[in-house]
């Protein structure tokens, strides 16, 4: 299993400057190639705490480009919806060769009713919008003189600079989380999988929806799958707990919160579950989750069991993404917790 | 004076990989801190060897600010016709954030016609969509609840994040060549105004235009100009032209390439003199323009004469970006000419 980190900025300007969680967050990034971290990954979100610090995770990924030499660059993940495929085209062949060939990119379809509202898109559209997006930007990566005629964005005879440093291009990830269709899309294209933890069996179910699909699809192998974690390591478990589990709280407020639509009435086609699932999210915390193997807080021996427990019951994943300096953490205090998972639990997975 | 380093790739996958010019780069923004030189500047341009390196100045200059603790980090410029103003908005207050304050923002309307063909772009909106997306640009940065009906982009009750670090916003520039309205509504917004060398005459009395648009808004001071200029230093005028006259040939012909639909019949009430400028552009060479001041080729005491011969010539500017890595140029002759005119050259003008 390889382990990275990630970067979800889930605080406002009450509580953090973005120039002092950045700056922090370079921090830990310095550490990567040394203790061993696989990839450096952030999100795209906007106008709330949750996530709105990271509106572009290119621009994060290019500076973190030049605080490592080996580390992976990924996009968990970009959201099509939001942005031009020319657009993203063109920052994936400049981050791809300024950094060297070691971006990776994952799309999503997005799922805050308020980033759609505000940008005045239609949660109706998001698949369409999402599959037409991740198509035009794979053609305009791999092929010279593209054109298409899609419902959202039409172009034609288009050669899009840079060309990727990576032949034929960076690898995709695919974000899922619910939808069944896309856990096969991703399985059927030869993509990597990206999701968060959820219940283990229904994660395992969709596992296996996408490996099948990635099989069934002629595929080497049996696919890549990454998950993202909460991880907060310390010496003992009441440390552990003191100051990862306020925090973790303070995230799920700041994500239901951010998806409350859900709960107040919005519906969408496109999002049949994502009222229930966000019913679901409001019941969440630190106290009910740290049992299910879906939080890797406490010390190096009960992160190993979390890991191995987590790991099985979902039927097995590749990567994982850890949320290492969530909400108000300090960053001496992150660091101090990297270095502990680096030093302790990393070699039993390597 | 203050002098930067400008970035403006003029070259394709058959010269140079985007990987090798952006790694040679980033070794030339290393020296800014050390050698003095002010800031580092990158363009926004597409499809074309004539800037489509550089789709989103943000992105590379989120590198470069790892690479400097001093120089400020200036796009050079954004295009609002090709962005969202949201996305905009947002990538200026992570940048300025990863920066730690360090952000200065200039918009251009563009003027390649291939460019607003390809993104589906009217060339005769090029100044209401400019005029339009600066203005969101601007009370997204230093407002929040922003609400706006414009004709292009629309939204309602936006707090854009991040927050700038800088109070109220990063600093911002005009990018004008030709049209007095565009110098005037620089002078007239309390905005910086960033220019190319022309004829001395014509851009003198634009440069008035600009100072006079500063002074009758109340804005203290005379506004500041920044001009961009190739730069190449040398020991001897025969090695300096040597190695740089054909590499800048090599750039005009690239852009009057780019170009070139004004020369073939394109026009636009937006653009009224592009199809003359066009022209005059074409019969541009290295050999032609040398005397005029505008290139700065030569040996240290040949530069400081050019230097002074032009800012007497169109009454004086602050700041000026230098373009030292242009076309094919190796990454070490750029380092020993920017370290030539870093030490015999600017001390002259401190």
């Amino acid at each position: 299993m390889k382990f990275g980190i990630q970067f979800f900025p889930d605080i406002g300007p009450e509580e953090k400057s973005a120039a002092d969680y950045w700056g922090e967050s370079l921090e830990l990034v310095d550490l990567c190639d040394d203790l061993g971290y696989h990839h450096v990954r952030t999100v795209e979100h906007y106008f709330h705490r949750y996530g709105g610090y990271s509106t572009n995770p290119v621009v994060f990924l290019a500076a973190a480009s030049q605080r490592t030499r080996k580390a992976r660059l990924i996009t968990g993940a970009i959201l099509p919806v939001f942005n031009h495929p020319l657009k993203v085209a063109g920052e994936i062949g400049m981050l791809d060769a300024i950094s060297g060939g070691r971006l990776e990119v994952g799309f999503a379809r997005a799922f805050l009713p308020h980033e759609f509202r505000t940008f005045g898109r239609s949660l109706d559209e998001s698949r369409d919008r999402f599959d037409e997006g991740v198509e035009q930007v794979r053609r305009l990566l791999e092929e010279e003189n593209v054109s298409s005629d899609g419902r959202f964005h039409q172009f034609s005879n288009v050669t899009s600079l840079p060309r990727p440093t990576q032949a034929p291009r960076p690898p995709f990830w695919i974000a899922a989380t619910s939808a069944d269709q896309s856990f096969a899309m991703a399985g059927t294209g030869g993509h990597g999988l990206m999701t968060f933890p959820r219940d283990p069996e229904g994660l395992r179910a969709r596992l296996k929806i996408y490996r099948d699909a990635w099989r069934a699809a002629g595929h080497p192998g049996n696919g890549q799958v990454m998950i993202a974690f909460h991880m907060f390591c310390a010496p003992t478990t009441a440390e552990a707990h003191s100051v990862a589990g306020h925090r973790i709280d303070a995230y799920l407020k700041a994500q239901y919160d951010a998806a409350s639509d859900w709960a107040e009435g919005t519906t969408s086609k496109d999002y049949p579950t994502h009222p229930q699932l966000t019913e679901t999210l409001g019941k969440m915390s630190f106290a009910n989750k740290l049992g299910d193997g879906s939080m890797w807080v406490g010390t190096p021996d009960e992160i190993k069991g979390m890991i191995n427990f987590y790991h099985d019951a979902v039927g097995g994943f590749e990567l994982a993404s850890l949320q290492v300096n969530f909400h108000t953490m300090k960053v001496k205090t992150a660091e101090e917790s990297m270095r502990l998972f680096a030093q302790e639990i990393m070699p039993e997975f390597a």
